[in-house]
């Protein structure tokens, strides 16, 4: 069985004609060399590219401190929004066995405003131990940092102050900012988020190593991974390097007008993943009025949903199918006397292998609707193999970003709700804008 | 404060020309004369309009049901998929305290072909008084009808045959089918899928009802607050009708160019309302190559993952906004000394306070980016409101399924993945098929 990622066009290929697939290549390699002149848009934020061999001297400081949350607790709290919580919680859930119930529980925090989501998470902890790892760049985001007044001082009445500041980790800038100074002031121990890596490309620097070593994930298997995909996808000619592949299918799909790209998970695990990937992919290229709008299935759950829209809607639409070789340790399906549900031709067969059937059978149905498909295959749902997808899909996300003409490491239009917010909150300085809003809800 | 449902077209008005908006209106207005007459495509599927109003001797065998089952056993598995699972879960998710830990527990199960997934929820059950409630219209459904094999196994094994059949109701068709004759052997307790109910319909039949009465779910508030929307969306004029208006909006929206509807929950708690929403709106108009493709996001979650491209990027968008009105008994925002993250202009406020003005300044900062949008507020996270959003939902996609032109009831793109499926499988009768689909990949 291979031990590295797969892309798959087979579905695929025949709805893109061969000049324009050429073209869209040529495209994707130029936009190689541009990062790895490291002179296009947004060259400031590609510490990413190397965060695989980074800092071996951190990554000691990350185990230990780990393993020292994995001792004196039963829950992790994350407490962070957008790129600082989705690669941890990707990970997470794709290598940490969901309902086992052994081991660290890492929960979420500080990712919404619902008081009644925080209020009932507090209270579901009152018989465990508890370490909260609070993760913001800067310290001030309205989110995050709200939950975390919420939680500091929970874990304040609980663990008394400096009890509370030994089980509280922050991960945040080097020298600068509110959460920095709040960690000097009261003494947490703290992690760097480095100032060359945006969020949404942070899950292998602290930010997510963290969370995902305390879950007891083999951190340095993850960077391998992710190390091995880099070597391919820095360097590898086209047609052996399936990032630069991906990159290039969906350009020339969005310019031939295809306007939604659907990942589609065949296994619940991977879920998460699919939601780090729409940030990655959203932020990274829509901009500019343009880009492919990022959407997500969960399979075959969502066959019963958005399988008919997928089959037969709009035919603006390509899929992307994410899938695990080999087999789990599963259940095979049972026998049943009288074979009631018709279902016995199947006895003894075990679920991933079916389950491996209906993808295929899925990417030939939607093929034939007319929505064209690809298939990302890992090896395994392991810490090596999802270290691959990550950097696939972040080297990709670049190559295609820079091929689309934009610049992948900004986000202009995350500030615009965050201005309106401030001045209908009444933030000291937003006072103006404030008065501009009243204005224009008059008019309405 | 209103008790009732509410849509709110602010931000939206001004991206649809009055004349549009009017035509569109008359046909939403005729689409509905359609509905009532029952004499368009899809007439004999037409029994989810009455349910609110339907079987009050049944109610009374659900409730004894529900509360057996409640007495009984400490988790409930729901086995089902699609249609047979979303809208209970929709309702549990948005009615039921997620993470306060007392009372019955209902899981899921059936509704994909992860084994992993299903081995794993057993091992987490062993200590759990358990009782299932499985769902199908022909008991034959791929993934359900497998799990079901490997959960009565386990429950037999458990339970013993008898004692598992005590604590095992089957949901299904009235007469035919294989789990409908499985449940006359083994003595399983059963309730009836009316035939004039499609899967996507179903969530105020017995297939909603139980499991979501088991959960302490009062189905008396939830049936009242779809029989008063009932009345409102099946009678109002226009003016007062936010079914008929929401039907127009999104097929002036849909006729103007935009081809994704984006619904942006701002509640975590109405996370599997929009998972629901995606089935009835997908399944209901995405056919005959047109139709919306429905989206959904979690806000302010989501503001720092898709937010870029809802403000930014291609602009065939637009958005339906979901939210609560009035305030939740939830959290205020402590005091900070020092006030290190620059907060304590916010000190006193509640979060859910906090919440709505973030909710605001998304709405008008999207519709200056060029995505326009509506909003729909509920009165509260209870069985009434929600009952009111259910039926709200369900008119309004018959309203504009047949505006649109498409019969809203019948989902025939569901079954050409099934079809593949059964010919890889190796399932008796699929023998040709199969030789076709071995010819085709030859030729890739």
């Amino acid at each position: 069985m291979s031990t590295r990622l797969s892309l798959d066009p087979a579905y695929l290929l025949d709805a893109i004609p061969a000049a324009d697939l050429e073209r869209a290549m040529a495209r994707a390699r130029e936009a190689r060399e541009t990062l790895l002149r490291r002179d296009g848009a947004g060259g400031e934020f590609l510490g990413w590219m190397d965060l695989p061999r980074d800092a071996p001297a951190e990554r000691e400081r990350i185990l230990t401190a780990a393993q020292r949350i994995a001792d004196s607790s039963d829950v992790l709290v994350v407490v962070g929004i957008g790129g600082s919580y989705l690669g941890a919680r990707a990970v997470i859930d794709a290598c940490a066995p969901q309902l086992a119930g052994n081991g660290l529980r890492v929960v979420y925090a500080g990712h919404h405003l619902s008081g009644r989501y925080l209020s009932g998470l507090l209270s579901s902890l009152s018989d465990a131990r508890v370490s909260v790892n609070v993760i913001s760049k800067s310290g001030t985001t309205t989110e995050p940092a709200l939950a975390f007044r919420v939680i500091k001082t929970w874990m304040e009445a609980r663990y008394g102050r400096a009890g509370a500041a030994q089980r509280i980790t922050a991960t945040t800038d080097r020298a600068r900012g509110a959460l920095r100074e709040l960690a000097g002031t009261e003494g947490y121990e703290t992690f760097v988020i480095p100032d060359d890596v945006g969020g949404r490309f942070s899950v292998l620097t602290p930010v997510g190593l963290l969370p995902i070593a305390a879950a007891g994930i083999d951190i340095s298997a993850l960077l391998d991974g992710a190390d091995l995909e880099r070597e391919r996808a820095l360097v590898a000619d086209a047609a052996d390097n399936p990032a630069l592949h991906y990159a290039a299918i969906r350009q020339a799909l969005r310019e031939s007008g295809k306007a939604v790209e659907i990942l589609a998970s065949f296994h619940p695990e991977l879920q998460q993943v699919c939601e780090w990937w729409k940030q990655l992919y959203g932020e990274s290229e829509g901009k500019n009025g343009i880009g492919l709008f990022p959407a997500s299935v969960c399979d075959t759950t969502d066959l019963h949903s958005l399988g008919q829209f997928i089959q037969d809607g709009s035919r603006n639409l390509f899929e992307t199918f994410l899938t695990v070789a080999g087999e789990d340790m599963d259940t095979d399906v049972p026998v049943m006397d009288g074979d009631a549900d018709g279902l016995n031709y199947l006895a003894g067969r075990n679920f991933s292998w079916i389950n491996a059937q209906a993808l295929h059978a899925t990417a030939l149905a939607h093929r034939e609707g007319g929505t064209p498909n690809m298939t990302i295959t890992i090896p395994a749902l392991d810490a090596h193999s999802v270290g691959q997808l990550l950097y696939f899909f972040e080297a990709a996300v670049a190559f295609s970003g820079y091929a689309q003409g934009v610049n992948p490491f900004d986000q202009p239009g995350v500030e615009a709700y965050k201005r309106n917010m401030f001045a209908l909150l009444g933030k000291p300085g937003f006072e103006d804008a404030a008065a501009a809003l009243r204005a224009k809800d008059a008019q309405r």
